[in-house]
């Protein structure tokens, strides 16, 4: 291993000390010994790679959001047709939220005003909800009459909503959930023609489940559980 | 005025102020002579009413409740149907978020794990949304094959984002992001016969703007400007 490979390797071990510490005490108390110690370095280390707190903040936003642009733009690439990836973006932007601290706590330091981290990674997520609703339009399956603003509002907050209140309980974020907002939304969004080819539950490797089908209804008997009990 | 009407009238300022105390400076850094001198009262009549500061939280806490489970038992009494009374109690909700601390620090209260005060608002929210959606199934308004689980989940999940986005930007808690939402979504929740008589924009006094009619389709040219730009 070079010494820039070390380099890339410690910067990043920092940078994931730092999202599982931010979430655990919040940036106020996030000491920059736990996310050195966490990292298996010094804090001289850590000096070494970023110039205070702040610095180490925006490079776990900068990171949270290099990896859904990364991912997003994979999705774009393998899917078919746009509002296909406009739900399998979802489900893996569910999935990061579940998974991964850095995702995680991107999100909190971006969209809670606890620090104003640029990028703003909600801001981020509704521009690739209008690109490819956008899309959708143009190539003529967004269903008719249905107002493009309305549905990227809808989504964005939706989104929103699971993200914060996934936070205290993991079922908001689950595929079922997901699933069950889409299967909910597409018939709305797509016409007709476009809606049999697509699947509520996703495309993706990772987060394909049992494949939903589309406005055949799942009634009662067939709806998910309540998705948060207290 | 009675003392007891003195005394009432101190315990709800004081409410008032660590709403506005708390929604300025987090409930951490809210400090109780803040809280007493912004309702024009010593610490010694603070301390008069409440114990502690956890117990001026909660105390938020339950008028935020009382409040929108007194908007909602109103709304249900006037509205013909339960549909309509959802779309009427989530734009009063949006309203109360907009225009009342006690709301807006309930909330964050409630449900930011700053402090777990009881009640929790978004567990009451989301009771209420399955009652109601219970409601219009039973008199057969709601339409065929679709999950109730999966409508109460989006409608609470979008309703939370309203309320988290809107802390950063009000256009989220406008009458126009919420009655684009319904606009969107009544056509996939409502029976046709039912969704002739919903409408979106809601019926409140307060709330209604000008009445757009579900289902038509704004399309492009009628369609609200986007509801967040950064």
């Amino acid at each position: 291993m070079t010494k820039q490979e070390r380099a890339t390797r410690t910067r990043q071990a920092l940078i994931r000390s730092a999202a599982t510490v931010i979430e655990r005490h919040g940036y106020a108390e996030a000491r920059l010994v736990l996310i050195s110690s966490g990292a298996g370095v010094s804090t001289g280390a850590l000096h070494f790679h970023f110039e205070n707190k702040a610095a180490v903040a925006e490079a776990v936003v900068a990171e949270a959001s290099r990896g859904l642009h990364e991912a997003s733009g994979a999705i774009r690439h393998r899917t078919d047709t746009a509002l296909q990836a406009l739900v399998d973006t979802s489900h893996t932007v569910a999935e990061l939220l579940r998974d991964d601290p850095v995702t995680r706590a991107g999100f909190r330091l971006s969209c809670d005003g606890e620090r104003s981290a640029a990028p703003d990674l909600r801001a981020e997520w509704q521009r690739r909800v209008q690109d490819l609703l956008t899309e959708a339009a143009d190539v003529g399956t967004l269903a008719d009459g249905v107002s493009r603003e309305d549905a990227v509002a809808a989504i964005v907050a939706a989104t929103a909503g699971f993200e914060v209140l996934g936070r205290h309980d993991g079922a908001w974020l689950s595929p079922r959930t997901l699933t069950g907002f889409w299967r909910l939304l597409l018939p709305r969004l797509a016409t007709p023609q476009a809606l049999t080819r697509l699947d509520p539950s996703g495309t993706g490797a990772t987060t394909a489940t049992a494949g939903h089908t589309v406005g055949a209804g799942a009634g009662e008997a067939g709806a998910p559980e309540p998705v948060a009990r207290r």
